[in-house]
């Protein structure tokens, strides 16, 4: 029943070799007992382990998961629900559960729902990149993002501390959070701009049938206001979804907001524009220098 | 009456030594008779005149305007529809008056309003630094970037070629616009995101009032989604109000789209939800995919 108490004693399995998982493997391999990763094609299996992220990859998560001291899921949210319940229960005693989805409520609440000797810690690692995949995963990737954890109530001060070792480990900063509080705060910085991204792409399509020189003149303002609308659509469909209300508050705050923005401009009041305006360019730079500061 | 052919003979007064200004400077300066800056305070004559980026830095628009072979306007809209007034009628016959700014319907009717004599061509050149003024200037800028010329019905075809002769110069990508159309596109791909990103970051703000840690885990996909909003406000406001009508349609179709994105999220249909956001993603990839084939 005892958790590991030196993440370098420990056997991680990653289960999923995308971007997030491979990364970590790059990271701790060689600085753990040993690193194994789960992939789910047959033809992964040669290519993860020729990548050097792992020391060994594997299609069975169930054995491989029986043998880890740590089981981080590094796949889509739905399918971390998925496989909290079926690798949780043949996890060893004291084994500590940790998971990268970027939603947490009903991630934690499948993870309470496991045999008490499993130890789970709900994780949220906010970095990514553009692409993804096994062949854009970097050792670094997780260096001085927020890493935020979600420990149950069952959590074994122990446990945690592991998690907490991993993610020191891989330089990134780690942040306890209540889940519904993380899904609440990143419906705002996430998951709401996804879907502007996205309404915003969709405006453009929609001008460029009468008139597809709309595509020739997007320049840079277009460019880094819709760049998140190509993110991947199976990932975001899971966190969409097991993120709904707050998603869904969120948006209607928004549009709130822009209502008024446009409401503003529409009565010509340029005093009230103005000082609108001024007042949010102002936080916005002020979170850019903070965000340089750290 | 007659325009100069050659950009190299001529005597080029660049009104307004921001970013835009003095960036076209350095990429003009010993390739024009003369590059000619007018500045609005005092102290920046001698510091205009030290950064290289002019022959001669003056105070004395009306002058400077009256001797140019091509005045080009590189100051916020409303500041180029007083200047269009006060400067145009100065200026020689065959003159050609040229502006940068970044809406054309109201530009180009200021001009439509000057002596027969000027030459006016509307201008807008889509690009652009976070960073503005003189110290942020550079050679080079306007490289690879759309440069929309709105041309009047009275400008004759030898202006409109001297117009031309400086985009093609400075490596920019001359497209030929109507101003109405021009200022219905621009709305759609910087005037609507320019909202949307202040909307946010005033989402983000109002959260921050109850859960001020919402500004430590914005990451990434917020830094990109709201870049814009720290935009100059004068400028903008400029923008904004002098291209309100298309601004407020754009912002009203969005809204739409937004609401619409909104509902099948609510109404849980997750396969609509998966074919529009697959579409959306699909075509900001082809977008990015063919802007890089540029």
């Amino acid at each position: 029943m005892t958790v590991i108490q030196e993440l370098k004693r420990a056997h991680v399995v990653i289960v999923g070799m995308g971007l997030m998982g491979a990364s970590l493997g790059y990271d701790l391999r060689g600085h753990c007992r040993r690193v194994t990763g789960v992939v789910r094609r047959p033809e992964a299996v040669a290519a993860t382990e020729d990548s050097g992220c792992v020391d060994d990859a594997t299609l069975d998560a169930a054995a491989a998961a029986a043998m880890a001291d740590i089981v981080v899921l590094a796949t889509p949210v739905r399918t971390i629900l998925r496989q909290i319940a079926e690798l949780g229960p043949l996890m060893k005693p004291g084994a500590v559960l940790l998971d990268m989805g970027s939603t947490k409520t009903e991630i934690c609440r499948a993870m309470a729902a496991l045999p008490a000797g499993v130890q789970p810690v709900g994780g949220h690692p906010m970095c990514g990149k553009e692409v993804a995949g096994l062949s854009a995963a970097e050792s670094g990737l997780y260096r001085d993002c927020i890493f935020v954890l979600c420990p149950l109530p069952r959590t074994s001060p122990a446990a945690l501390a592991l998690a907490r070792q991993l993610v020191d480990f891989i330089h990134a900063r780690a942040m306890q959070l209540e889940p519904a509080r993380h899904d609440h705060l990143v419906a705002a910085i996430s998951h709401l701009p996804y879907l502007n991204a996205a309404a915003l792409v969709w405006h453009v399509m929609a001008m460029a049938e009468t008139d597809p020189v709309v595509w020739d003149v997007a320049a840079s303002g277009f460019r880094d206001s819709s760049r998140v609308a190509a993110s991947d659509v199976r990932m975001l469909l899971d966190i969409l979804l097991t993120n709904r209300d707050a998603v869904l508050d969120a948006v209607d705050d928004f549009l709130g907001r822009l209502t008024e923005l446009r409401d503003v401009l529409a009565s010509e009041d340029e005093n009230a524009l103005q000082e609108r305006l001024l007042s949010i360019a102002q936080a916005r730079r002020d979170w850019e220098r903070m965000r340089k500061t750290h």
